[in-house]
């Protein structure tokens, strides 16, 4: 499993920095977030270091759902988002992979989002789709 | 597998409405969002019907984020987020489970928030933490 020594996650992981765990599994580790949007807000994250999710092996991917939904679950809270940031401009702050479990009790507190969606139509798509798929 | 005949993302996975699918997997599929916040903007979604992610058993989800990290490396976008819904007030729309890989060229394009943490300290989130495992 690989391990960064310099990353903040990593050294977590190891117990080397504090940190309070809520649940830890065979490849992941769940704890709270030390700077919540919510009451709750907790990361949930592989144990294989990894910048981003596309660089993480499937086999280190199979714990993260059923764990953050074992938060939600725990939490019991009825709504909440679950988030992966890759990327600065995306927002990532922490280079390993993580996604927070959110909840979401009022419009105000937990995740605030805009959703501006952008024009399209099926046969814009279609030519997006065959571009991605390099039909 | 659960389905619903009156569900959206069900009938999309049965073919009776159309989408522009990009991957399918045993568990999954994944296909182009007809509201996009960015080009390529994805959804990836489990073919057990469940509203929430809480609801999901384990087994259903095991393909997810693999097929979530197959469309990040299709789409070739270096910053994305990976978001997935739980709730009106958190933003859901459609009630089967669902997650957005939405590319981030921008700070304006791809998915817009606010990042507004709240005050707390260890002996807080201690506390928390104790509420929540009931200890």
């Amino acid at each position: 499993m690989a391990s960064n020594p310099a990353c903040l996650f990593c050294r977590i992981i190891k117990r080397e920095i504090p940190s309070k765990v809520l649940f830890e599994t065979e490849h992941s580790l769940a704890f709270l977030d030390i700077g919540p949007l919510s009451e709750g807000h907790t990361v949930v994250i592989p144990k294989h270091h990894a910048q981003f999710l596309h660089e993480l092996p499937d086999a280190e991917m199979a714990d993260l759902l059923p764990t953050a939904k074992k938060v939600a679950l725990a939490i019991g809270c009825k709504d909440y988002n679950i988030l992966q940031n890759n990327g600065r401009i995306a927002h990532q702050v922490v280079d390993h992979v993580h996604f927070h479990v959110i909840p979401k009790p009022n419009a105000d507190e937990g995740l605030v989002m805009e959703w501006k969606t952008k024009e399209t139509n099926g046969d814009k798509l279609e030519e997006l789709r065959k571009r991605i798929l390099k039909l």
